[in-house]
């Protein structure tokens, strides 16, 4: 027999009956039932229910057995009784009665329990990560993750792409965040740097004739501490492709993604990649507040500057004489109540802003329009015309579906003629108008009055029941707050679907952006995308020129990033002349990639999906050390590894380095 | 039409005759025949031959194009002369005549030509890596490298393996060589390092109840230049197992390593994983000078000692009293030539030692024997009995096949009985014997004397056209050159067959060694090994306890090392104890794994392949950087990307170090 086990904690069943088996796993859970001993044994497959009584010639060593001991059993398989089958478990069905232990491992005392679901700091988690990760929970999320990974690799490959490895030690590349930097022994005084993204290599590879690359490629960036990432680095899905444009890299890396939530995304419904909308960056801003836009949540956000303009409100009237400010509604279809208005006003002040004006719509006591109807009523019921003077008044008050279903049932009893039963119409009538009207509520819709606020309920197209909320000035100022009050908004009121994974491309973002204090025009996002319409665009106004540039939005999170980039040398300098960078420091800066450029480059895109983030996603977690196996602290500390530490003189001194004392 | 292309350049055949096509790629070669230009266009997939005639309405665009220029041609495709028909070629079939082009990206003069096979400095070719890459035999070598990783994944994967990602950021690790540093900034004064292989992480993933780990891990050693090795880092195929023992370890990833070579090694004989031999160190030091041995060449050493212990060869003699000594026989069959000997010898010489002595064996005139023979032929034809005195000298003249041939045939005339022709007979006697018979030559021969030097060649099965050769000393002075002499011989004289994978397990390695200077016992390999014996082995001689610690060797190379690890706490102790490290000092050490065994470690081994290693085995280079995408040159440095540079002072000053001036 094998040294440690014939099956795994999940592979006996009925069948086994009567075998005699070697387990070998952890002391998941031991109890002491009248003199028996239950151990649930527990490995990486499964759990086996294993059994000693007094009569075992090792009960005296089982005995000494405590939680998450490593150990060995021989054992005899029996069925268990028809009542204590446990359907939940694969190994149900039987239970092991020990004749042989072998303590593979002991442990001390737990500073955290395996068994159980009990909360623990986070620290203590990280420095016996080797306890914590034993937690089914952390278990299938490890699995996940490593699942995920690697349907992402076959799915790659079965597109045609390879996967190569770049360098990790190499230079500072230009993406704009902290390199990590390494000192050479043998090049005293100079340094290398871990990379922040392949992506100078990935061009280069293209650049090198290699068609289609991919890579799960570590990206090391030495970013200040924040909950929901590492503050060392974090692994992409990075690919890159020649001759190809911006669909091209769509309709390569949609379904990719499309594939993996519907493999691990437990049912939830998936958008179809052909149905993914392509949003442009400007249209996602105005509507959804930001660029990685919730879509399982339907609100859109409207400019409704124009209702405002020149209105009672003088708060939103005066804004609008400066440039560049709007008012943008956010529309809260059932958020109807001053309740909710109220919190959702609260939640904006919170977050920074002076508040949200909000308006609502609600049902109100309407004797006055009753009496009018009922008027008009009689005169249809006369075979008057009752298209006249009150009949816009009996149109608004029959909005809901409910009282135009009354109506309708009153012209088919109208209809029939001679049976027509006045009182029985009237009745109707009572019940359709006596009791409510439509109502604009709120102090936003008292300052403009009536016919503005009307015109805006038309075109947010809302009803009773519903409200919206305004935020105004420079978009810049308050967008963020729109965003995030949009998903608040969306949640409360539950009109985000749950349990939908749902996807947009953003596509067109601005290739510049002008530094609000200094004036000066700089790259908003990547400087090497190629911009929309080539060089020719890059002679007008830099603030206008859109790039090949996207991003991949699910649910409120960018998942993916990327672009066309621009392969040609003399795009390239124009390109960083307008953010102000001169042809000599360009060639200095970039100098690997801008030679290469002199030598037939091909035109090429790609981007890059972040692991981390989809396993998050799919983890339903929105802690990132969920999803890594031996994560950093926020502190940037590892507590079980310690690291990192003080070197030896010796290493400094090979290394050419003095430590600065701190004051 | 796409916006670069309808087709690869390996897609056009026959059936394509007609149509109108979109091909992107690089000029490879262009020619001018007659007028007519004619490109060979090629990508990633392959080439195409693109004609264009002065007819066309881009005649003069394309005379403009040169090699390596990136264009996208539209053409129509028509079908070859039957005598110009390629057959070598996927599109030898077919050309095309180009009506339009758009050049994508153009080239500035090379300093490296894709085309042909000039060969070029190092220095040039990584400075200009990119164009190095083009050219066929890196496109060739570099996916080789990629589809050896993809399929070691799916065959890791098929064996219930999953990959797990460790960190990269982390602490020092104790591998034993020297770590890369990398300063923290949040914690000044404080370095991470870069991990030297995941041995530690594995092992805590096994504590953690993972079971089955995998990784293509990078591996961060700053070493000292090297030819066959990359200064910064390298890859591995690293993996670790619960609940097993050596023998589980070696059945699981041999097959691993057998498909990998049946796949990708172009026909060459793989030796079945189940025929792989298990030679205890301690045996493959003696037979093959390492534990590394290239079991495709057929020699094996042997300790000779006795036959030259007292022998009137003095210096061996001499050698031989001192304690730990020994004779060392590499045996050379077809080396039996002074040239080939002496050739050897003068090997040995460069190598560091004094010489090597040797004998060969060879045929010399024997007119005494001849007449001896003629003598026993005599008495056989008389019907005599010739098992006498003479009879030892006619076999020792009967070795070769041809003579025992000639033997047969008067044997035969002999039986035939009446027509037997003694003159016939006769003239076959003389062909037979008067000419040769064997003789030791070589000083080393004549100083031991005929009854030496004859058991000697016994002992190692050696005859006329043969030659051995001997070291002597202490092994550890001579091995390493033994070892490398056995390469040579076995290469030199064709008996090693360079059209196989030759796999061998070297198993029982020993825990510790001594340090022949100070006398210090320090662990030989690596101090997390299992000592075979557990505790109890750890009583007696040190120098004495093996581990359950291996190597796989193919071909004169290490490509795989493992071993089951040491997981009882009290083991551990004890073996760093033995070794001189307190208990202090390894709880301080390596308190992570250390603190991990005392809560119910599981037993676990694992072992790791050398990625580059293999690939470089598979595309036949001993150049390291010919199987890696951008490599360091051997001074570790990168000269396309410029690393390592001089940071910043602001950089220096964010991480609080300075650099130490160089005198």
């Amino acid at each position: 027999m094998h040294a440690y086990r014939s099956h795994t904690c999940a592979a006996l069943t009925k069948e086994n009956v009567g075998d005699t088996v070697r387990l070998s796993g952890w002391v998941h859970r031991i109890r002491d039932h009248g003199g028996i001993l239950f151990i649930d044994l527990r490995d990486h497959y499964g759990l086996t229910q294993v059994l000693c009584d007094p009569d075992s010639p090792v009960f005296a060593e089982v005995e000494k057995v405590r939680s998450e001991w490593c150990i060995r059993i021989d054992g005899v398989v029996k069925a268990r009784d028809e009542s204590l089958v446990n359907p939940k478990l694969p190994t149900g069905e039987i239970e092991v009665f020990v004749r042989d232990l072998e303590v593979l491992g002991a442990s001390q005392e737990l500073p955290l329990m395996v068994f159980g679901e009990q909360e623990y700091p986070e620290e203590t988690r990280l420095r016996y990560r080797y306890l914590d990760l034993r937690r089914e929970e952390m278990q299938r999320s490890m699995t996940l993750r490593s699942d995920v990974v690697a349907s992402m690799r076959r799915r790659m490959w079965d597109k045609g792409f390879r996967e190569y490895q770049t360098p990790i030690i190499t230079a500072s590349s230009p993406e704009g965040a902290r390199d990590f930097l390494v000192p050479s022994r043998l090049h005293p005084g100079k340094f290398y740097a871990l990379p922040q993204a392949p992506q100078l290599f990935k061009q280069l590879i293209m650049v090198s004739g290699f068609d289609k690359y991919f890579q799960i490629a570590p990206c090391f960036r030495d970013e200040d501490p924040r909950a929901d990432r590492s503050p060392t680095d974090f692994y992409q899905l990075d690919m890159e492709m020649s001759f190809v444009s911006q669909q091209d890299v769509f309709d390569t890396i949609s379904p990719v993604i499309a594939g993996i939530f519907e493999e691990f995304g437990e049912g939830a419904k998936v958008d179809d990649p052909a149905s993914w909308p392509q949003i442009p960056y400007a249209e996602a801003a105005l509507k959804y507040g930001t660029d990685k836009p919730d879509l399982r949540n339907p609100i859109e956000m409207q400019d409704v500057s124009e209702h405002f303009r020149g209105s009672g409100f003088a708060i939103f009237a005066k804004l609008l004489e400066q440039e560049g400010t709007e008012i943008r509604a956010i529309p809260a279809p059932t958020g109807g109540s001053r309740k909710f208005c109220d919190r959702m006003n609260a939640f904006a002040q919170k977050e920074g802003l002076p508040g949200m004006g909000y308006i609502f719509w609600r049902e109100v006591q309407n004797p006055e329009g009753s009496i009018a109807c009922e008027d008009a009523l009689n005169a249809m019921l006369e075979g008057k015309d009752i298209s006249g003077t009150d009949a816009s008044r009996v149109e608004s008050m029959t909005q809901t579906e409910e009282r135009q279903a009354l109506l309708k049932k009153i012209y088919d009893l109208h209809k029939t003629g001679d049976a027509f039963d006045r009182e029985a119409a009237k009745n109707i009538v009572k019940q359709l108008f006596s009791k409510t009207k439509m109502e604009a509520a709120g102090p936003l819709a008292k300052n403009i009055g009536p016919e503005r606020t009307e015109a805006i309920r038309q075109q947010l197209g809302l009803g009773v029941g519903d409200a919206a909320f305004f935020l105004g000035g420079k978009p810049a100022g308050f967008q963020r707050v729109a965003g995030k009050a949009r998903d608040v908004i969306g949640e409360e009121l539950g009109l985000t679907d749950t349990n939908r994974f749902a996807f947009a491309w953003i596509v067109d973002f601005p290739i510049y952006e002008k530094d609000e204090e200094t004036g000066a025009v700089d790259f908003e996002h990547n400087p090497f995308s190629m911009p929309q319409g080539g060089m020719a665009a890059l002679e007008g106004d830099p603030l206008n020129v859109l790039g090949y540039q996207y991003d991949l939005a699910c649910n409120g999170y960018e998942l993916v990033s990327g672009a066309i980039r621009n392969h040609k040398p003399e795009i390239m300098l124009k390109a960083f002349e307008l953010a102000g960078y001169g042809e000599d420091e360009v060639k200095k800066r970039f100098a690997g990639l801008y030679t290469a450029f002199q030598y037939g480059a091909p035109p090429h895109g790609g981007c890059a999906a972040g692991i981390d983030r989809i396993v998050m996603l799919l983890a339903g977690t929105s802690n990132i050390r969920e999803v890594i196996m031996f994560p950093m602290n926020q502190r940037a500390e590892d507590l079980m590894m310690q690291a990192p530490s003080e070197p030896s003189s010796d290493q400094l001194m090979e290394l050419s380095l003095r430590v600065i004392p701190q004051e």
